[in-house]
């Protein structure tokens, strides 16, 4: 009954004429070589993968979900075979760069790529999912012996990678990692020099598994090496490490899996408690900077969690849509013109759902045009010739990210949940599928820093500090991309808002300190929202101007033109309402009475 | 690590303080008999019943389930054992009538009853959870032998029932239900007339289990008796029967439980389909009349099941307090003026989880006073000595239970979504309890009604109908209430602007007849978030009045003045944030193009 359909269409309407990305790759040396012929191509192949190979053993992963037995790690039937098929595909190496074994394609096509990903089945895609992560960093700090040992193997996919950064007392606040680094005697002088790893790691996502017969962990710890002075405390003084299961002469390292945790979802991911007990492991990068470098990572998976959202939102919105229109029950206020009076009608036709339908629709591709827009500005950040370009690019993608992947998993996980509506008693029992989108979709709030941090990153780290330089360019690009439409003063009259309510909690921070972290949240839904919104009249002018020329394919034109309008009447409240509590967070929030806890 | 501690300190708040019930039972003859210490014993008996007995048996069940083999159900450890313990508590028949065997306390504590069972243990308590409803439906229309045979089984607990509705193809809708009973041979003239019932009912809560010997089926069918004429089509050709598991004489009827579902959550509660295979059956009421019969279930259902989300909403909000206060990570902003700088605070001097704390704390004491409002004015409908007053009383239940079950089960379910991020990645895991809050408080929004259907009730059937009468009488009984507050004018406004958009929908139906239908949601969470805010005003006039007076328990009740300066200041834009939805349904909802399913 749950199905998933790649929505191919929807994509090549963002990359050819939403973003015009081909022209854009033509002008950018290094993505030259990929086409709007290419990308079809891709997509289509992505699509397959997804769809026939991922999306059926989604369901009963989730109800085997994983082993774990004295350390070992057994993953839901079928899950080793899809991942040698993902591998065959060279899918793991699609957006690597060229010198390192891959194929250089555009992040934007690899952000269709985990979009399906995630649709077709997110608890598989844990593993594969901090790989590209690992590339970036391994690509940017693996130097010597190092780089040729482990960097081949992550492109390929041939060997997984985890990010050991959470421990028991440390989970938003990795300043508290305990896990300690100390010099491994006889090696100091050597070309390579090592470490012996102790501590423990938990919610390592696959940290074992049965996927691959090595995997590689990079791992956050404190050096305990005199030669580099004392450690700082707090998170100035962590250190990456690379950490093998294996190790070079093929013997099984210093790191066990004590266990594996029972979640609300993605069950068949293995979410780990890895114990490294003198495990062996190699600097990465600098002493004392593992954070920095470990943030090379972070800022991809945030993108990718985002995505995440948006997987769940398309993966919903497209069952509920077939399944109330195949649903009938009761006699419906209205119909179409063109449908005669019955006893009862398909459920897609009662007010309610009818809304929530749309609703889910205008998000669901909103924000796939946000989460293109980012992966553009990725390409044209690591890509473009102009040095400015690249710059403001670099800029916008730095504030999209933590937008996208706060705004997108809220709406993926919220989405789901309304969506699960749509099925009544039905949505509620495991053999339609929608449930377990809720489930799934809920971590994608939490992991790679909760929203709230994104929303303090967002707006302490990177739009209060600069005198607003950024963010004026932000909403400045995302007005111009509203040009054409008729709903373009409505957008941009929301952009506007957005901005101005930024300098006034820049003027009011001045006397109240905690303001900013009160109001974060509310207002990096603002601007998610008005963001959504000049995405859709962005497509509503795309449409027109397509339709105008007698081209493309007029209904799902039409369709683009029919959610815009939805956007800008059903869903104008949004912005108000985000900034409304950015208001209301101007007020004090008490700390609680040890009373009402008593 | 999960906990539950009856909220009894509140409850007797609102019961003394907030409602001064005593009084008003003192007043009503069949009340009488209850006075301020019956109730207090009865909570603190009701505490530690499903403290001590029930919420160590909800994590476990959950993982359980519930067994099916060969038509037998087997329910999780312990469930049996106490149910037995809840039959001997006298709990079932806490609200029933003297004259049916009951107690014939105020509904009032069985409110308060009903919320404690769901925070305790809401998959165990779905087994009990139609007694009332059963109690109601048989005190009212069984008669003779009928009554004889089941009503006090049923009000003992010594016997459970459920209530036998939804068929695959009729979910929301009960007019297409096809089960059929005809006559059988040689009971015509007798007096005690029976029917053979055949069909399959879906979705029926304890329709098979090990907890009693007997099950009392209430099921809806097609009468097809020559005799009552045919049976009209749609919901006015339903007739209720009483179907029990063993007929009279000790022998199994014709009835099977085919399977149970595999559910999202409340997995300790069996969900039956069951099938009806010529089992014999008795009429309850009259012939075609079996909705209106079952109605008297239904309105009893609602309440208890806005209780459940009430109940989600407690637990939820006291277990990430306690969390928020002991889980140290990173520094927050700024502490509490008697707490000294520290490396690291605990999450509840957050900003961000601060909010959520104070948002769950304003949501869930807030809706245990409508909820207590709901219930009193059952009370005053059935026991009061003035005509008048038991009329208004029965408007005010009538308003007040859609509402209650719309909004209290969403406040529960995202409420506990919202709660579950104070945990961080923890949340996610099964062992720290918060994730089973979530699923399980999911289904509180879908049955008895979904919460689009209580929307359409309470606008389409109980506000536009009647020149607004019933709803004007609800509001000024909701600003009286406000009297004594600093709040009361804004409450007070909140409550004008949901009257004026009630009159403007009315207005605007004329020309618009699907309008209602798409504002209905947003409209009653309207007038739910001003009753809330009604209710702060209440509490706090109440605590500034006791305060003044140098009694009660000063911190308590500063809390409440807090909590109240929180709803007004932090949670003022949740009425016209619905409004301005209300608005927004006037623009029209386009039906969806087949294109966008493409």
């Amino acid at each position: 009954m749950w199905h998933y359909s790649p929505p191919l269409r929807d994509w090549r309407f963002v990359i050819d004429d939403v973003l015009q990305a081909p022209a854009a790759w033509a002008a950018m040396p290094a993505l030259a070589h990929c086409d709007a012929d290419t990308a079809a191509l891709v997509l289509a192949e992505a699509g397959k993968f997804t769809a026939e190979v991922l999306a059926p053993l989604n369901g009963p992963g989730d109800v085997q979900g994983c082993q774990w037995t004295a350390g070992e790690v057994r993953t839901p039937d079928g899950y080793a075979q899809a991942y040698q098929a993902f591998v065959d595909g060279g899918w793991p190496a699609l957006a690597a760069p060229e010198d390192a074994g891959g194929q250089g394609l555009p992040h934007l096509l690899n952000a269709a790529l985990n979009e399906m990903l995630a649709s077709a089945n997110h608890g598989w895609t844990m593993y594969p999912g901090l790989l590209q992560g690992a590339m970036d960093c391994l690509y940017a700090h693996a130097t010597g012996t190092l780089r040729e040992r482990y960097l081949p193997k992550v492109v390929s996919g041939e060997w997984l990678s985890t990010m050991c950064l959470t421990e028991p007392q440390a989970g938003s606040d990795l300043g508290l990692i305990r896990t300690r680094a100390v010099p491994l005697p006889g090696t100091a002088g050597s070309a390579e020099p090592a470490y012996a790893l102790s501590g423990t790691k938990i919610f390592i996502s696959g940290g074992e598994h049965d996927l691959t017969p090595n995997i590689v962990h990079l791992v956050l710890a404190r050096l305990d090496n005199p030669a580099h002075g004392p450690a700082p405390v707090g998170t100035r003084g962590l250190t990456l490490f690379v950490c093998p299961k294996l190790l070079p002469d093929g013997s099984r390292n210093g790191v066990h899996c004590d266990g594996i945790e029972h979640k609300m979802g993605i069950k068949g991911s293995a979410t780990c408690v890895m114990r490294f007990d003198g495990a062996t492991g190699w600097m990465l990068g600098e002493p004392h900077r593992g954070l920095a470098a470990m943030f090379l990572m972070m800022n991809s998976a945030r993108l990718h969690v985002g995505l995440q959202g948006l997987g769940h939102l398309e993966v919903a919105t497209q069952n509920a849509l077939r399944y109330a229109q195949e649903r009938l029950q009761s006699r419906a206020p209205a119909r179409p013109a063109e449908v005669p009076a019955a006893g009862v009608d398909p459920v897609s036709f009662h007010p309610a759902v009818r809304r929530t339908l749309w609703r889910l629709k205008a998000r669901t591709e909103a924000g796939r045009v946000l989460a293109a827009w980012a992966a553009q500005a990725l390409d044209e950040q690591h890509g473009h010739t102009d040095a400015a370009v690249r710059d403001e690019a670099g800029h916008r993608a730095a504030l999209l990210t933590p937008i996208i992947k706060a705004l997108l998993t809220d709406l993926g996980h919220h989405g789901a949940d309304e969506a699960l509506g749509v099925w009544g008693g039905h949505g509620y029992l495991r053999d339609w599928g929608i449930e377990q989108v809720v489930r799934d979709s809920r971590v994608s709030m939490i992991y790679e820093g909760t929203n709230q941090i994104q929303a303090q990153d967002l707006l302490l780290r990177k739009v209060l500090v600069d005198g607003g330089v950024r963010l004026a360019s932000l909403l400045a690009w995302a007005s111009a991309q509203c040009e054409g439409s008729v709903h373009a003063p409505a957008a941009r009259s929301s952009l506007q808002l957005v901005g101005e309510a930024a300098t006034q909690l820049k003027a009011d921070a001045a006397n109240d300190g905690e303001l900013p972290f009160r109001a974060a949240d509310a207002w990096l839904m603002a601007l998610g929202e008005a963001l959504l919104a000049c995405a859709w009249a962005r497509m509503d002018a795309v449409a027109s101007q397509v339709l105008a020329a007698g081209e493309g394919n007029a209904s799902l034109l039409q369709a683009k033109q029919a959610t815009a309008r939805f956007q800008f009447t059903h869903l104008a409240g949004e912005v108000p309402r985000w900034l409304s509590e950015v208001a209301a967070a101007r007020h004090a929030i008490e700390f609680l009475p040890d009373a009402v806890a008593g």
